[in-house]
């Protein structure tokens, strides 16, 4: 990890007591000192507001009731936020970073970056407009074996790539009285979460990875999106076939009701030279394939991996790096450009961390499932 | 194993010189001594017929030319063959199979059962007409935790159903270059495989396997079948959706081209109370998982495996039984059936071991996924 | 597996109802056709031995009440057997193996080989001086993955062997009230099993395994011999720490009282440029490490194998052999040499399989670990 | 995490530019706040001293050039240090920790603690009588899934312990020209790294995890201690056999030199009534064996993980926590307690981390060890 000579400051809207994604992201940010809290608007109950702020050592003066409140006021102060991480249930995530573009703050946002591509494209748009650093926290592209992945694969290692098989099943909602607390609650709720609940959730993770670590882009899609446990609303089940533009064939599968699948994303891509696999579960390993019969392991931390991604590993192979890790490394990534940046060098037109250009990829896959869905499967072409 | 009392005798129809499978039925079938080949065809070539009746030590007596001729002769003899076993390229299995049922004498066949769905119930109408036991052989349905899984779900012990999980991936055609040899060959050739490679040779495996362990049927299917290495003619990559009467969803893949992939045939089956996973390259264990959280491994040979699985089984748990031993079993049961039959019991309703219904369920699957792709994905339903 | 002309003979002693060992010796020479049974003595019980040769089609004039009237009747028929093939409790190897030689007869035991090793001495030296083909089924040596090791380790793939670590747990004894049956009767029995139990049975596979696929010998050893279960007289457990000619050292443990371990024989060999690990509940694999950081899977029946080692199998890759192939491999080996034998060729200095001289080396590493334990774990030498 | 009031602040001294431990102390701390890095003596190169303490923003004011001067210059001031972190080569352990104990300042160091038995009794003896908090830094102990092994022994899941198997295999000095850098020159300097190199570095991590996690004592034990690497002169290899006080037997192994082993700590514990595994390498994962056959997956994470473990945990299951979170936990535990005493309370007779008495056992463990080898592998009392 680089020197740093000037500390950034941040903000946080969202990730009160109770919250799941809030914390992950504050312990990433501190791993590497990346930046200091020194605001938020944790929650909108004031109590568990002051609950947050107090356990974070937030002074009253930077507590905020409301997120509009608080990017007016830091955009205001000299000694204010470089950043803004917002943390909240899906359908907010919209009206918070327009607001904070609005008032010229940089934005990390969580995925699903909206409830409609259409949101995207307009933050999208504003970030171009006001010269603003937007990162989306796509988690898995920033574990070292996942940008391992992209280097071979861009370095022809496994040849064209002729077809993907992805999944992401869970397990956490596969009772009818696992209602998975507070996020379990809202990301089953159409008002919070939109049209879509494991789709959105974990379905755009399996997209953004694909995308990632192929550099595929898709042609078309087909959806069968499920509702399986009796009584809920939104889908917690969904299978697509893909094609992609340059002929290769997709599968996809995601799913929250998964009995013994705990978080299960697993990428394997197969080419015309070989393959290779991930999984996040055992993500320290990379399998690599490339001729019938010679199967060889890569390990995160070993001296095989190349530079690019061996930059944003802290320990050696063997001495495990986790998830915690792998968001730590986007904040790396992210705040080294902001650096960068606020010293006066341009936005890179694409940088090392996912951006809201990955977040209308996601919106509108998501977008494409739905119509999918809604006619009865068939095929629907992605506009480009 | 049982007692066996008077020995059967069978013969062969293909399994000469450079096949692949004719040699595995031979191994198995020796394995239990569940029978004497007596009399064989193995090739339509005469001095690699002559090559392989040699090393079986089979006179020039009972060394046929031509399977019709086999028939007939087998027939009149009073000490003619039991049954006989078809191990030919797949075009040759309905009419060679029609021969002897006709003749009188009892099949075992290699699957697919034959290029239509029409050819498969004329010859499960034929062998129940003239009161003669078939085996279609689905290697996997022999395998102890196969059956094992098929008596867990049977228990309830992952309640309902709400989707299955298949694929078949293996690497063997992945190259250009790779011609597979003599099946290779054959198997990709529209006159000997009939419209279908893939979906033909493993696709149907899924099918089966799927359908042996859940008891579940398909209500209806939508495939994209691919030839993704470029100069095939058949599908050598195929993805299919599905939904099955009892509303579960499911998710099958097969492919010929998946480097790193061996013989990769696996299944997941979800249910509203839990999980079992079984691998065919692993196949000594089966994973259940009855809680969120809960992952147990159960291993053939172990003392939980239930009586109706554990009776196939030789050797204790740690001492592997592999793919020959699932085919032996398959002989096994069929054998012992057989001989139940010869003694004037009436051929059972629900054999233990799978019959030309599988057959025709493994070509009513294929001919939905043709028409399914001919018309660009869309559902189509299985008559039942 | 090669042609073969003449059909070799064998006769059986030990292997009645009950056994454990003799229906798998049965089976794994079945598999390949290597030879007919066709003389037995499978039980001192009259009973059991009539039940056993009904069920195995041997006729009243060659199932014999006892082992020296076997090898005398045999000896004299003109169509008499070719082989024996000893599988009683270990204490009536001796007798039996010696009867069967001076009768003139060509000799297959169980491991291990005796209850001393100058017993071993006294076999080996007569089968020489009979000129007569002696095999000790050491099963593991059998397996194609174990072959393959050794042809690695001696293209010096991994360069000069500097540790060995391998163990043999098991859990089968684990529990006060597991018998193990008959068998886990008569091995925790002295009168029967002689002055080891789980050494005998298992430290010996690990013994030979190590030195089939290293070709270290052995310079001293200290032993811890455990006996955890209460109540019981010989070894249940067993430490032992070596030192090779070579200067290489080495670890091995062997357990029956270990829950959770099935039948887990695994082997580590580390040299100087690399590494190779083996494990027999994992046998279609063999892991190359050849370099820090690269770690390669080979597997049986793909395309990286040896001839040496391909040569016995049967199936391709992902078609798992077990168990049951490892012994039968043996017996391929066996037969393949007694048919040259037979045809007038010496008997080989190397053989392709155990020889009575590995059972010799197993009881000089049983005498030595005694010896150790006796005298509080000193370092014993193994004599040359 | 609990709500932190007031924030601890500590120094260190070591973990200058290319250190391997420090930055992981400096990450491990940082990931929980758990308190603020405000004073060092990084390097004894003065020039590498002020690029550490400029990267980490330390003032020069509080940048060392000596140990001896900061802990004076510390504990003078009001704003002092509250504890220091010790991550030196292992030779200066002792007079560090002891200068920082003089000044009355609480000390965390790395392990081993110091180069004899008779330093760790002094430094343990010195703790108790300034009434100061001495944790050792043993990473795996702050594992929430060997926390959990630990609590499931205690509650008797696996009975009464009869057998102890734990290896601890590296490669990282495998090869005559792996230097294994910085680290890799002291550690393999005696002057530094005192009489022992693997088995202070690796072998004591072995016996410190099994005596956390199974509360055994050893009574006695033997080792072969070896130099595999030519030109070497300490240990790289060894191995030890054990005795505890309730009789149960215990196998160790640690090596630098094995190939195709990363960071391979490995714990295998038997009782009468089940047995336990845990990786290091998947800790995430603990295997729990009840019964012949019954085989049981325990996820860190999970619901079925006790509150004692459990409280450690940051993510849920299937979010991989990994070794520095470990490492990261000891910290958690340790200003836990310093903020209790220091509010008051009584410094804890069984602390929840690692003590000056695990680093008296682990010099009293290697002390045995080198009496064993010296006197030809003979067994060593280990005084109680």
């Amino acid at each position: 990890m680089s020197t740093m000579n000037t500390q950034l400051k941040y903000g946080m809207v969202g990730g009160g007591p109770g919250a799941f994604v809030g914390p992950v992201h504050r312990h990433a940010i501190r791993l590497d000192d990346s930046a200091t809290l020194v605001a938020g608007c944790f929650s909108s109950d004031p109590a568990k507001n002051k609950v947050a702020s107090a356990e974070l050592h937030i002074g009253d003066d930077r507590t905020y009731a409301d997120y509009a409140e608080m990017a007016a006021a830091e955009s205001r102060r000299s000694d204010g936020i470089d950043f803004v991480v917002v943390v909240t249930p899906n359908h907010l995530h919209f009206p918070i970073c327009e607001a904070f573009l609005l008032a010229g703050i940089h934005v990390v946002c969580d995925k699903p970056l909206a409830l409609t591509k259409e949101e995207c494209v307009r933050l999208m748009a504003l970030s171009k407009e006001k010269n603003l650093l937007f990162m989306v926290t796509y988690t898995y592209t920033g574990n070292v074996t996942v940008r391992e992945a992209r280097e071979l694969i861009a370095a022809g290692r496994i040849g064209r790539i002729r077809m993907v098989a992805a999944e992401y099943p869970q397990s956490w909602l596969a009772s009818p009285d696992q209602d998975g607390g507070k996020q379990g609650l809202w990301r089953r709720d159409p008002a919070q979460s939109g049209r879509v609940n494991a789709l959105g959730d974990i379905g755009t993770h399996i997209e953004n990875l694909v995308s990632y670590v192929t550099q595929l882009e898709i042609r078309r899609l087909l959806a069968k999106m499920d509702v399986l446990v009796p009584g809920r609303v939104l889908d917690d089940n969904d299978m697509v076939l893909l094609e992609y533009t340059n002929g290769a064939s997709g599968m996809y599968w995601c799913s929250q009701v998964a009995f013994g699948q705990i978080n299960g994303l697993r990428l394997r891509v197969f080419g015309d030279k070989g393959s290779l696999f991930w999984s996040q579960e055992n993500s320290e390993e990379l399998i690599l394939n490339t001729d019938t019969g010679r199967t060889e392991i890569l390990r995160r931390g070993g001296d095989r991996i190349s530079p690019a991604a061996a930059r944003f590993q802290r320990t050696p192979a063997g001495h495990a790096e986790g998830w915690l890790e792998a968001m730590a490394n986007l904040y790396v990534a992210y705040t080294e450009t902001l650096r960068d940046v606020k010293s006066g060098n341009p936005i890179p037109t694409t940088p090392n961390f996912p951006t809201a250009a990955d977040g209308v990829a996601g919106l509108s896959f998501v977008e494409a499932c739905l119509e999918s869905q809604a006619n009865g499967s068939v095929w629907v072409d992605i506009a480009t």
